[in-house]
């Protein structure tokens, strides 16, 4: 059985839903960030990184949550989560998450999460106040040149979709009005109503 | 024909070493940094993301290095560049390369790219000052955890390891000392002697 660790509020959500639409056998355990539970041994045993999402597999632990998305996908092909047998498609969902991971989120993480790039309180400062204009740059990327629509691939619903959720949950709390962002809105709201998103939420509340 | 826009010194790197060993029919194109290339509305039009690399395919343009290195694993399964038909080992290739360019590269970036996330000259001064210990912290955890040797993935030589091998370069100029990390250093000396790592060299001296 799969064992996803997660905390509310990061990224981990994005494949705990994945496993949720893949119908797959899994148990979700908490990761509790309030303890720094994630710093400790005993985790660290399990991800060396200390971040979630960390997810055991029969024949190991993966990490990363692009990575982890296109497992889950590759794993449960029956169930389309990502265009397998289209090599340009597949790419492009992969580099739209490759965008999520090493920018969008890299920017938000600018607000809370300074003291991993810059040691100095006037430092965090300045980070922390260019986090609405970084952040919204991303989801202006987003909603001007990489979405498709109706889901982030195009047609077909994608392991894109729960990671794009994911960060543009993130958007009240980085001073992001979503309205500005009509497609990635209406794309929250309709994530939001599928079942196998609803399931998992209430885990991911903060 | 495809076509790279690489530009020297950069992660570009990577995906020009992976289609010279892929046999790829490709043209290289420079985007010259030196005269913010990359900013100008010819180039944005390619890349609107303002960076390199982009790969120009019959089917559209793919930016991201780790999108465009599996891609080109994909159109040429015969070259084994990627455990294709192994799901967790493909997985674990992916968040290596994952981690690379949300972390490693992150890191590396906070030196000279540290407007990015905010705006004062002293703000900068304390990220560049802190960019030896964090890149050496990810070359560390790659060191110790993520790398199986002799090649990133284990025996066999894959998608991962022009990636590792474009980052370690970085080394020297972060004032980090190869030889404190032995796998990577000679990692790094084999791959310089691969003929399509020689071939690319050349263009990607700064």
């Amino acid at each position: 059985m799969l064992k996803i660790f997660y905390t509310p509020g990061t990224a981990a959500f994005a494949s705990h839903i994945a496993l949720e639409e893949a119908g797959a056998d899994y148990e979700a355990v908490l990761v509790d960030f309030k303890t720094a539970e994630q710093t400790k041994p005993e985790y660290l045993k399990i991800n060396p990184k200390g971040r979630v999402p960390a997810l055991v597999t029969d024949k190991g632990i993966l990490t990363e949550t692009p990575a982890i998305l296109f497992y889950i996908a590759q794993m449960y092909p029956e169930k389309n989560l990502a265009p397998l047998d289209d090599p340009y498609a597949l790419a492009q969902i992969q580099s739209f998450n490759a965008y999520i991971c090493a920018t969008l989120h890299v920017a938000h993480a600018h607000k809370q999460r300074g003291s991993r790039w810059a040691n100095e309180e006037s430092s965090f400062a300045d980070m922390r106040s260019k986090v609405t204009e970084t952040v919204s740059a991303s989801f202006r990327l987003i909603e001007n040149e990489l979405f498709k629509g109706p889901w982030v691939g195009g047609e077909n619903y994608s392991i894109a979709d729960p990671y794009l959720f994911t960060v543009s949950r993130w958007m009240e709390g980085d001073d992001i009005d979503p309205a500005d962002f009509p497609k990635i809105h209406d794309h929250r709201n309709r994530m939001q109503d599928r079942p196998a998103v609803a399931r998992v939420l209430p885990l991911h509340a903060r």
